[in-house]
């Protein structure tokens, strides 16, 4: 792998859409070609597969069923659109990747971290991220971010996922904790520039790791 | 689980067919309350898929995608079908289960039978057939079976290479050496009668073991 391969992650809220228009921003300064994704990314069996996983008639889906299919979508889009990217030299900046399954399905939901990271490994065949950052967000404030960005108040059904997210959020940390060469945590409370320039360093030092200077 | 669980494994001109067909009327007399299913099995999410799997436009699949495809739709036909019956009581027949993934994908295509399980192990969740009979063919009689049938529309495994029928053997064989608690062969190159009166025999066992006498 000659390439940088580098994930985003967060809950929801967390402000990942943000930070990632900044580095594209940012980047286009820059001669460092530059592949911005995020599965299923266009790559045609991965988008069939999520279309599995998001059509609202398909209630009975079991659990364990739908890590099976992120992971399979996860292998195409992999295969077909990051390992080339790397393999021509590019750095890839994926929005989610083996993280965001971890700590949804494998600790939110809980299915167990080492379980879906067993059919993870499968489908990644060792290809991980050189950096991860991560962005680390009170559920509250998270919550608050979504709910201010549709324009209503936070009512019943946010409450109830509120519980979620604090799960989703400690699986991050427990991730983080475990992997803490690999994730960075950010700190996604601060204002966007402040946000964004923490990003840019653990960015950079990753990229001055390999020789490349942005 | 209170039902018994069986599996029919075997390459392609085995006779599974024909031995379900046999066992199906046998069971006919018998006040044993049976299920004979396959994958998907007219499970909606399930036949999804294998839509997927199967669609002929997809041509780019990797085998590992496959592999975690063949999982998921598993996982689904299990939690949705196989086990309410178990859980029923009744015996359940299905034609090819896990060690059809782990001697096509895991051993013939050579992803590794270890993986492969992992996997699976995943979906299935220790839910692991009572018995697995095995039907053991010499590679060019399945083939000349095959070919003879007319009936039936050859599909793309059929026109695999010889080569590969006989590493599907071969991954089966090394099953059987492994699992030989779980999986007992039957001769499939005898007459129909004869490989039907073999299957009654372990058939017969399995459920004797339990109890359940036929």
């Amino acid at each position: 792998m000659k390439g940088i391969f580098i994930s985003i992650e967060g809950p929801e809220g967390a402000g990942k859409t943000t930070v990632i228009e900044d580095l594209k921003n940012y980047m286009l300064r820059s001669s460092a070609d530059c592949l911005f994704t995020r599965e299923p990314g266009g790559i045609a069996i991965s988008e069939q597969i999520r279309d599995i996983i998001l059509n609202t008639k398909n209630t009975s889906m079991d659990g364990r069923t739908e890590a099976l299919l992120y992971a399979a979508s996860r292998r195409q889009h992999l295969v077909e659109k990051v390992l080339p990217a790397l393999n021509n030299g590019r750095i890839v900046i994926c929005d989610r990747f083996i993280d965001s399954s971890l700590a949804y399905q494998g600790y939110a939901r809980g299915l167990g971290i080492e379980e879906v990271m067993s059919i993870n490994q499968f489908a990644i065949e060792g290809n991980m991220p050189d950096l991860t950052i991560y962005l680390d967000i009170e559920p509250e404030i998270g919550l608050a971010r979504i709910a201010m960005n549709k324009s209503r108040e936070i009512n019943r059904l946010d409450l109830e996922k509120l519980e979620f997210h604090k799960k989703v959020r400690d699986g991050y940390k427990t991730l983080q904790n475990k992997y803490n060469k690999r994730i960075k945590e950010v700190d996604a409370s601060k204002t966007r520039e402040e946000v964004f320039q923490d990003v840019l360093k653990v960015f950079k030092e990753t990229l001055n790791a390999k020789g490349i200077i942005i």
